[in-house]
């Protein structure tokens, strides 16, 4: 079977979009990924959209069809990929499986989302119902998990505090040079510790924000992509995993299940380990995420992840840069669009376009959770031309 | 690239399910595939599920991660599909990458709606929000398109308005002999011609009810299909097309381009074409979507396809018995279950378990409509063994 390569990428603005809705916010990115590739919309065969709840946000459905209307990509064929905050990784897998199977030479993936019309009130509780109904209704949201689970992670394995306070402090210092991101702005360690507390021990800047914006990738078979791109990205690995969706019932809920057995498929199937990592994407919804994904991923051992990022392991010029687009945390989070977003900065930093960004990067790695855990994508690409 | 194979399906009951809600559904379905195929649910790889709104209907999202979990089949991968109405078709487009990608050797796809604790009103308006924005914000709703093109085709091709009748008679027929079917009750003509008008032309007994219910389809590469059944069914064309979203804009409202367009693809990969049909599944949604799906697929010329309807060529021991299930019109309509409905009674039909709806069938087809034809898949079955 012939490899799947990334020829495009493209990626809105993201943060407080008025005024335009979903179907605005797909529409420019897909125009910019059709041009980013060189493609034409008359050759895109298949379509997918990434996006978890346009209805609950705004009552419109059928984005994808308005989509190809909008890109004049008729009869493209088009499909709307859900897998809650991870809908966007999913995407990637889906349109990976598109071209690996043979039913489309051609795949566009947009992901994105609406939400900040909505109070953080409403968003949080559409993000809530992903959940499952008997934890829902006990009034479980995904930062309570993200507090409860932060407070274990720091006692058990005596963390400081600060260490989940560096994560944020890193990941706004890379949101500064993405003109994408929400937040392009530092913030210090101390504005982290004595932000408002939202989840004990989880403060605001613990937290990504809500966030409008969509992404883009174009894919094909690596037989076709020197016709469109002289350097371009192969994607070696990819695999889905699913873990408890009852949070509770989990045995340790420090280990991500999803996370070890996505990482655990998509390194098997590029043939790469942890150590070959260049450069990776992780979901940082929440800090104590990043080291979560970290340590189920094989780049720290269980309870050492913090060790890493204090360190300074982690920074962009360390030995593993994480999150060189400013991550979830200050690019945004429009939950459609992130891990769309995750795949074209991992593109991008292979094929040298992250600009101010740019690491030395064969191979990369992007992380997508849905829930909290509940499913969880991993993707590997490497750099070709 | 190996074929991919059908090894077990299942159809919860379709009807009113009080207290029971879209995870229930989902699971009731998944549990009976499981057994229906001789799979464990440790083996199953990927797990997807056809849903178009349980956010709207329910306010519960993350359906497929709480269905890994009800079945025990974590890590399994996990992924909604959205395709409106055609969710599905989409689901079993999906399905069928994922094993022929190689992605997965064991997938089930379960496709479920929950929707008559809303009340009509309220459902329609779900259903319409899959319209362009410019047609839903004019009070457009699917209904009002079907009386509209069912007056032009009437109109135009001089067709008597007992022949739409007569879909929904026969329809009624087949359904009587399908326990799952949500109406089990025959209907005269005159009944159908004197129901309440809902879009004139169009009555009452030309539309599909309101349903809840689940269905599901489990899928696997044909050279282990041996090792779960004696007799399977092979996927061997399927194709997804879209058209304008905005409905208006198609020059001609008797074509359905995506059923014309996802009709060739699927005949073209297949290697058959309309005449080696022996048995259709159609998206009669409303009686006059049976004529456009039979002249968009060749069944019928442009036009003609009431005629064939009134010579009784589409009847059970016609020429090519179509909706043997009793269709939408009188199985019901759960959006997300339907297209996986549809190859369920394809598959039961060519591996010889449809009971008394029987008919002999070596190759059959479904055709699944989103929206007014906005999305349209087409599979192509045939049996193995």
């Amino acid at each position: 079977m012939g490899r799947v390569a990334i020829i495009g990428a493209s990626m809105t603005q993201f943060g407080q979009r008025e005024g335009e809705w979903i179907q605005d916010l797909l529409a420019e990115a897909g125009i910019e990924c059709l041009e980013d590739a060189g493609v034409d919309a008359d050759d895109v065969e298949h379509l997918y959209v990434s996006n978890m709840a346009s209805g609950e946000f705004e009552g419109q459905t059928g984005v994808p069809n308005a989509l190809a209307h909008d890109l004049d990509a008729m009869p493209a064929y088009t499909q709307r990929i859900d897998q809650t905050s991870s809908s966007g990784g999913a995407g990637i897998y889906a349109a990976w499986q598109s071209v690996a199977s043979g039913a489309s030479d051609m795949t566009m993936l947009v992901g994105g989302e609406k939400m900040t019309h909505k109070t953080t009130g409403e968003a949080t509780d559409v993000i809530a119902s992903l959940t499952h109904p008997a934890e829902y209704k006990h009034g479980v949201t995904l930062p309570s998990f993200a507090g409860l689970t932060a407070r274990h992670y720091l006692e058990r394995f005596d963390a400081p505090r600060e260490s989940l306070g560096k994560v944020a402090v890193k990941n706004h210092k890379n949101g500064v040079d993405n003109p994408h991101a929400q937040f392009q702005t530092e913030v210090d360690l101390e504005t982290v510790l004595e932000s408002p507390i939202v989840a004990d021990p989880l403060r605001l800047y613990d937290f990504c924000p809500i966030t409008d914006g969509s992404a883009a990738l174009m894919l094909c078979p690596e037989s076709i992509a020197k016709e469109y791109a002289d350097e371009y990205a192969v994607i070696t690995g990819i695999d889905g995993a699913t873990d408890t969706h009852v949070v509770h019932e989990r045995e340790d809920p420090t280990v991500m299940g999803g996370v070890v057995e996505s990482g655990k498929g998509a390194y098997e199937m590029s043939g790469y380990g942890p150590d070959d990592i260049d450069v990776a994407e992780l979901h940082d919804m929440f800090t104590i995420l990043e080291f979560l994904q970290m340590e189920g991923l094989g780049f720290a051992e269980q309870g050492e992840a913090w060790k890493r990022v204090e360190e300074g392991h982690t920074e962009r010029d360390g030995e593993l840069p994480i999150n060189t687009s400013g991550g979830l945390k200050s690019k945004g989070h429009p939950l459609g669009a992130s891990g769309v977003a995750q795949g074209v900065e991992i593109y991008e930093q292979l094929v040298g376009e992250a600009g101010p960004r740019q690491v030395d990067a064969d191979v990369g790695l992007c992380c997508n959770v849905g829930g909290f855990g509940n499913c969880v994508i991993t993707t590997i690409m490497e750099a070709a031309q």
